[in-house]
């Protein structure tokens, strides 16, 4: 399987601390080594990077625990090759273009008999489970949505009732906690192991479980910032990290939970 | 107007000595200093890379130059914005999926009067007419050969037959250098300026025009490669560049002209 990293901030944001501890696991404290991608929301649309090496060997991934990128929205994946191979193409976190924005997902878990009717919208690259689930994403928001030729955007309450049945659904065929995004909102489904936290003032310091690096953030950021953070495990030992519970699917916006149900 | 980079190879190779010197048209030897990209192919998947800093401010663009990715197909712009401000959203190159294929588009010039009708398979994130131009080639491909959910894809031929007469009519809106690429094959079109090469046995040293820097490729190619090199401007002052003609549209395949009129 593989580990999920998630961002939602109310002020653009660098994870270079989170990352640090996360990239850890791709190879070093964890066997997360089939590659790593990291996606940066900059409005609509997105920096990735992707490579399909361990994360701790990565000079990319080095790059971007150095490279300080802010944002609002920030989905990052390590792999543990389940199905399809080691490879560009089965890295996630996959992109796809809806509604003039771009999307972005990635997927922890192991979906077995899945093999859902694409009717070619959306269709994956490379071979993995998680880009099949995420192409019949899109395919039904599109569906239930239209193409909104003149950008009206459906707004998150209908993106939410047409997300929420289709994740459970999904999540009927094996594990599935994942991460979506459109640079608005952060969408998650917790079907095995997810965890939270929301950084707000008053700031205090945190250290990495799987390094020995600490941040005073009451040094590094301004009183009214906010920042959720999602992982597969608490990535700090000295936070109170808040776990979903199994069937849970969240919205976070500006840096809080929006909706838990 | 922007510059265009585009690599075309029968073996993966690097482009960080062509990178070099094209880099340093973003802001230091030349006026591009509105953002840059570059995508590099693995089979059907890309690594994109994009940055609103001129390229030769950019730590992602000194990290390119040192960091050798090998690829079959390689795209690369520097932007100087005509339409739409200084924003990730308007580098190039853009990224859509067609057929299960990662299609990756820049594009040189400047349209007019240039509003097509987009019916929502495909939308642009950003405010540029070179995204505009992009999305309606997508359409039009996609339309005239269909979704291809068996991944039944069209052949080059039938792209081609598509391609060549829609790109025909974008020019005429104003200038259109293009390159796009699914990872199989290179397609470009000459709209007022692109240059290419051809590197083959017997190889010679070549050097920089932007830069004091040369390589010589017959210590680091094997004896088969073959690599194309599109610019719009010849990078190196001691090869000799092939200037495309106004209105050529060509086909590159592993390394070499597969069409060309």
């Amino acid at each position: 399987m593989c580990q999920l990293l998630g961002m939602n901030c109310n002020t653009p944001t660098d994870i270079t601390f989170s990352f640090e501890g996360f990239a850890e696991r791709g190879g070093r404290t964890d066997h997360h080594a089939d590659g790593w991608g990291i996606a940066f929301f900059e409005e609509h649309s997105a920096r990735i990077f992707l490579d399909h090496k361990p994360a701790v060997e990565s000079p990319m991934a080095d790059f971007i625990k150095r490279y300080p990128i802010r944002s609002l929205n920030v989905i990052a994946h390590i792999r543990k090759a389940t199905q399809g191979e080691v490879s560009l193409r089965n890295c996630h976190p996959f992109q796809r273009e809806l509604w003039g924005q771009t999307w972005v997902f990635a997927h922890n878990g192991n979906l077995k008999e899945f093999a859902p009717t694409l009717e070619g919208q959306y269709l994956p690259v490379g071979e993995t489970d998680s880009e099949q689930a995420f192409c019949l994403i899109m395919q039904s928001l599109r569906q239930a949505h239209g193409c909104c030729v003149e950008k009206r955007t459906p707004t998150v309450g209908d993106i939410v009732n047409t997300l929420e049945p289709m994740v459970r659904q999904i999540a009927e065929h094996g594990p599935f906690n994942m991460l979506l995004s459109n640079g608005d909102f952060m969408y998650s489904y917790c079907s095995t192991e997810l965890y939270s936290l929301v950084r707000q003032h008053p700031f205090s310091s945190a250290h990495l479980s799987d390094r020995d690096v600490s941040v005073d953030f009451s040094q590094v950021a301004g009183l009214d910032d906010r920042v959720a953070v999602i992982a597969t495990r608490p990535l700090t030992d000295n936070e109170i990290w808040q776990k979903h519970r199994v069937g849970e699917f969240r919205v976070f916006h500006r840096g809080q939970t929006l909706l838990s149900r």
